[in-house]
């Protein structure tokens, strides 16, 4: 998360932390993962560069870095790379429409089980 | 300051309290004041939707944010007016080319000579 320099306390997943992950489970992962974090830095780029064409006055401006403020720290809160939390990360992930379920395809199935059942929660 | 909504701590300027400012002088002040708040302002939105305009990698957001944080902390501390401090608000303005002497026309000699004396210090 190189992108991301303030890493902030990370406690919003539940940890499952017995799943064994192969290193081709952990190579399709991490694609899924480091793909969504790079659309959603994509689709923020667009918004504040729409935002700051837009500011007019002044108070846009400290709405803007607000703005900014939370969607880091939001991104840095849903963007958790451990494994023991990983389950709960894809599943938000899909509900949140930032990932796919076929990115994750080649994944265990008691993994794929775990994130779909979350998913339909 | 409608503009900047969380005012910090000021402790910037060296305090003059025993000068006194007739209605006219109060009035010159207002106006030069706010003249040299809102170019600031205007110059930054410039800048800000420069910057904005080039971002090409999720880093310079967050570059953007901690910018934009910066410039509000140093305008509040910067633009504050207080009649006990704003003989060495002016002068700091002056010096820093946001403000001219000419828009402080009409200020008694006493003041006027404050401010240019911290001018050139």
């Amino acid at each position: 998360m190189a992108s991301l320099p303030r890493p902030e306390a990370q406690d919003r997943y539940t940890t499952m932390p017995s799943l064994k992950w192969s290193p081709a489970e952990k190579a399709i992962a991490r694609k899924a993962f480091d793909a969504a974090l790079q659309r959603e830095l994509a689709a923020l780029i667009r918004q504040v560069k729409e935002m700051a064409a837009k500011i007019e006055e002044p108070s846009k401006l400290w709405d803007l870095e607000y703005y900014l403020s939370k969607r880091r720290q939001e991104i840095n809160r849903r963007y958790d790379y451990r494994y023991s939390v990983l389950i709960s990360v894809f599943a938000d992930l899909i509900r949140h429409g930032q990932l796919r379920e076929e990115e994750l395809h080649g994944l265990g199935q008691d993994k794929l089980g775990y994130i779909l059942g979350l998913v339909r929660l």
